[in-house]
């Protein structure tokens, strides 16, 4: 059994607000929010950060990018803006190594981005 | 002549401090930097934002993803930690209308992102 935390969530093992989901990735809100829309984007497959990536995974990061815009228009986002983080180690307070894309609005966001 | 900043910053017409540069991206200092290290990577073809993403973006998504991770080796941030950025829209204070990440680190970073 993985001990990945999003792995388990990808398989079912642990549940979470799913708001999408598709044949290359998972969509849920963030546990923790930290603005009124928090939704993390998570690839089914395993990747464990940006300093992972292989061209390999060019289509995948293109499914995730894709997918953070189409929960964007989902959530109601679309239109007023949001912001797409990546976090990668511990200056950025990565928290979970496997690749997610936090999807940030719902109001006003400020820079710098911490 | 394009009136995109980044357009005209790609085709050479405006000058960058540019730090990494391949056939899909280009990537040069923010002028006005955030924290110690604070890059934009942009694809060199004009794509406005993730609101207009289409799948046959797919692969430049994958090069914009894989030319951040490689910035932050050449910057010395790559083990210590950095995060990347997408504005989209007025929320989020994108300010060019043409796809750009934002590769920060050389400091602790805070959390919100904004």
């Amino acid at each position: 059994m993985t001990e990945c935390l999003f792995c388990r969530i990808v398989q079912g093992e642990i549940a979470a607000d799913i708001v999408y989901q598709d044949e290359s990735v998972i969509a849920f809100r963030d546990i923790q929010p930290q603005v009124p829309t928090h939704v993390l984007v998570v690839p089914r497959r395993h990747v464990a950060g940006y300093n992972d990536l292989t061209k390999d995974d060019d289509a995948l990061l293109g499914s995730v990018g894709r997918a953070a815009a189409h929960v964007a228009q989902l959530e109601g986002i679309g239109s007023s803006g949001y912001r797409c983080v990546v976090n990668s180690g511990q200056d950025a307070l990565q928290s979970v190594p496997h690749l997610h894309v936090h999807v940030l609005g719902g109001r006003p966001l400020s820079w710098p981005p911490g």
